[in-house]
């Protein structure tokens, strides 16, 4: 599977609001209305991720749980990356 | 804590809908998206059960979720349960 | 997939001990720590129970979980529940 | 609630293995089986955080979950901090 290079992740990330590129990867910070949410969107997500055999670095501070992905075997992003993003953006909605 | 009387139970879940008594006790089923949101929801009101502490029997059936509530100190429906069934409204919604 | 016959799902209980059959089900009751440790026993469980595509019925009654296994297809016990069964007991120990 | 100074931070530690001081803070990485685990890991713990109103931040890697605490209101590490580490060792036990 290709890395998609910055211009293909920009073009991706269009249609999901708040994702945004980092360092080889993409990440959203979502804030729920306190942490039982946060830790109750992170167990729903994580069946998807499961799934879709993809794991993002999940951060919960507090209210707010922090989504990173990236594709380590690859190095870098690739389209396994923005469709977990697409699922978990539907998630939050 | 005084248990309520059938009278008393049936005003207290008027507004609640889809509540209703059964024998000591009230329950309602809740249907979500999917086996993953059941289990979520589940996570999501079980804070609330610990905060007030005070257990409904929760069913898991797939994708539905049968709450049910009762006092069983006192042997019938209380207070507390419909302030709990109230919570859990909240969060279904 | 064919229902076990009651011999058949008898000598699959042998080394899952606690398992017993129920009209067309298995069934175990859990006895946790207490009812964070019971929610968090469903989590854990819940992703096995995706991953096969076999979701048990799941009753919570404070630290109490009862796991009842059913292939509602078939009408009766088959070998997708004596496996997810196995499963779950793996993960109790 | 007074912070703990560095050397009273090092005392409380040591029946905590694992647990380090970091920059105001106290962390420790736990290494569960799987991400499922490490889900499950943190829902379970997430229980005493809201029991205690004392919420770490969580970092989940895959099977890993790092737990850092905090008295963000004293700006360092309080024996709050350090009497929440405790319960989370024992859980993981």
């Amino acid at each position: 599977m290709a890395t998609l290079s910055d211009d293909e992740i920009r073009t991706a990330l269009v249609d999901l609001p708040g994702w945004e590129p980092v360092d080889g990867a993409i990440t959203k910070e979502y804030r729920l209305g306190g942490f039982p949410e946060a830790v109750a969107f992170v167990v729903r997500l994580s069946y998807d991720a499961e799934a879709a055999d993809h794991h993002p670095d999940l951060d919960i501070r507090y209210a707010k749980v922090r989504v990173t992905l990236s594709t380590h075997s690859e190095g870098g992003v690739t389209s396994k990356d923005v469709a977990l993003a697409r699922v978990i953006e539907a998630l939050a909605h």
